[in-house]
């Protein structure tokens, strides 16, 4: 039951008896009702109820907030919905991962320069980034 | 209607006749049950109906991709689902931004101190990351 005796926003849609155990209750108040309504229109409402059933309380309210969120992405988006985000973020990685080796290996090789000439050259950064100079001789190339 | 006359995995498992036009057919052949009983289990063979109903035909092939995608998610993690690799990958990419900031603020250290030298360093990979510098003074002095 909502508050104030009020049916939560998924009885008060699916025009039904909001029971005080409702599994929707916490998480869809009545003054949110496009909340609901968004993930209904996505998941539909018994497939929502099995989810979070299957889940123990302390979860449910996450699974909620990242269903909505998937909710959302597919309506912006209905052919690609989250997937179009994690294919852009995979893209952007493997992009950052190839500016970061390049500049690693920049770095090599003022360095490798650097033990020829008379004085030898430092910077406070060096050690900040000296932990990552293996990422440059594993798996990460094969990016190039 | 699935491939020789037999329904397709949608209509199987809805327990339906397999119209000739049926909306499922081209994208849930009879051979591959699972496919489907993962994003009915999801989302409801009712909301992929619509779903793809509003697609036009060229872009239903990639809808149900990442339909099942999606659904796959959820399955091997109901709390976040895609949710979950959207977060990792963010906290990815902002980490390799600070790694790449941190690379070329060394370079420039390196280049800056070189100058003060007799002798001037330059390497063959200058060239390729000269073009990044931009990156280390605009928008992400917010990573620090």
């Amino acid at each position: 039951m909502g508050a104030g005796n009020s049916p939560c926003a998924s009885c008060k849609l699916l025009r039904r008896r909001c029971a005080k155990d409702c599994v929707f209750s916490p998480y869809f108040p009545s003054d949110n009702p496009h909340k609901f309504a968004i993930v209904h229109k996505v998941f539909g409402a018994s497939n929502i109820s099995k989810m979070l059933q299957e889940l123990p309380v302390h979860q449910r309210g996450d699974a909620v907030s990242s269903l909505v969120y998937e909710a959302n992405a597919r309506m912006k988006d209905p052919v690609y919905g989250c997937v179009g985000a994690i294919s852009y973020l995979q893209n952007q990685v493997s992009q950052l991962q190839m500016q970061l080796a390049l500049a690693q290996a920049e770095i090599l090789c003022i360095q490798m320069q650097s033990q020829d000439q008379p004085t030898a050259l430092t910077s406070p950064l060096h050690e900040l980034v000296a932990d990552d100079k293996s990422f440059f001789f594993s798996d990460n190339l094969n990016y190039f």
